[in-house]
């Protein structure tokens, strides 16, 4: 019932403090909402050339413990509300496999749809059901 | 009573969405923070070799409207709650000056102070004193 | 006869090496042109609107010292060579100021100038006539 | 007889140009040159607490064409030359696959090997011998 994609931490990823730096978890959670909605089928450049976008609108993020470099992480992705122009997930970043994971980071996400001129605008049915088939499984 | 400090868009913030990531503005947030602790004579590297670090534990943010390439935004940190080993700060973006600013993103941050084991501690009493004293200003 | 851009390095910019990761220094010398595009007179964002953009086609870079959190940086620009649809810079990055200064990192670019179409075009006269005259100063 | 390292083009890593930002290519180039390595058995986490860190000494790019949202990369990595402390690295960026691929970004990269006080130092024998190796394949 959700989805999870993995990261790897790169000397990118890090700062001086030795661990990833706390704005660089919103890029794993995009990576990992991107390759979900890919994993379903929708591409957003080709979304966006049909003129919809999604946009985050809010998010809350806990951090619980640091993520270091070469660390190989689980980023998942849970549908928890469906709405006419907009869903909530919440999102968590794990480190180590099932059995053993350790919660780094959760995070909760409000992500609206626009249209190209920035205005909201009703999701797509087919993206509807595509995200709530998914949310069934 | 709150600390302001300017932000310049470049490239390097912007995404191909034409606006700044959504992640960037945790950057701008904390340059921003780290400018006003230095206002107020904490130089972050310094408290670092001393074992004070201070580490975002959660941030909640909200994004109103986007900035856009070349855009001067100013970002202002608050002082909302002092507590002993942790405080709490709202943050807000702003694109324009004064009477005419338009509210982009507004977050509530909570910064824990760790030792260098990464285990929490009491923020020194200086710290205390002189975060209180800006916030009476 | 160079152009001079201060830059504070804050933790975004530093990795788990305790120092400032080497791709954002193409951030910093991305910066120092752009401000040095401004001031002479020219915004990229209206230049953009004109079909007038400036892409990097080469750089070089030599790592010789390394900056670290809270250093205040400095990155110069210098006008080298200026062709009909393109131009060369000299960059340097420095840390501290004149009579002490140290030069951590020198770069070499190469900057064309492209249409809305990704085409080559050539430099319109008045941005040729201002950048041979602030190089002459 | 040079490594490959797939990349996908994530909203992360473009700009308000609608193409990827010219400082991440550098980021995918140190991504590969970690799988290269970590496919050969070394990894910098741990190297670095053995006192061996690998650090850019020069890089030299030439950007030939944009990647854009979406798109799936591979970074090469091949070894030019090896010397006692140093070793010269070329490294490609493509777009597609084999028989199709189009050069987006061509690099050549100087790394030096120094120690946990950042005085050069010889690269292991183990590490020259199986870098040289991969290159024989």
């Amino acid at each position: 019932m959700s989805f999870d994609w993995p990261v790897r931490v790169y000397y990118e990823d890090t700062d001086a403090g030795g661990i990833v730096y706390y704005a660089n978890y919103l890029r794993f959670l995009e990576r990992a909402r991107t390759e979900w909605l890919r994993s379903l089928g929708f591409e957003q450049e080709i979304l966006r050339q049909q003129g919809i976008l999604f946009v985050v609108r809010e998010v809350s993020l806990k951090y619980k413990s640091s993520a270091r470099l070469d660390d190989e992480l689980s980023v998942s992705v849970t549908l928890e509300k469906m709405g006419k122009a907009s869903f909530q997930l919440s999102q968590k970043v794990y480190r180590g496999g099932a059995g053993s994971a350790v919660e780094l980071v959760s995070a909760f996400v409000t992500i609206a749809c626009i249209d190209d001129q920035s205005k909201p605008r009703s999701i797509p049915a087919e993206i509807v059901a595509a995200l709530q088939a998914d949310d069934d499984h």
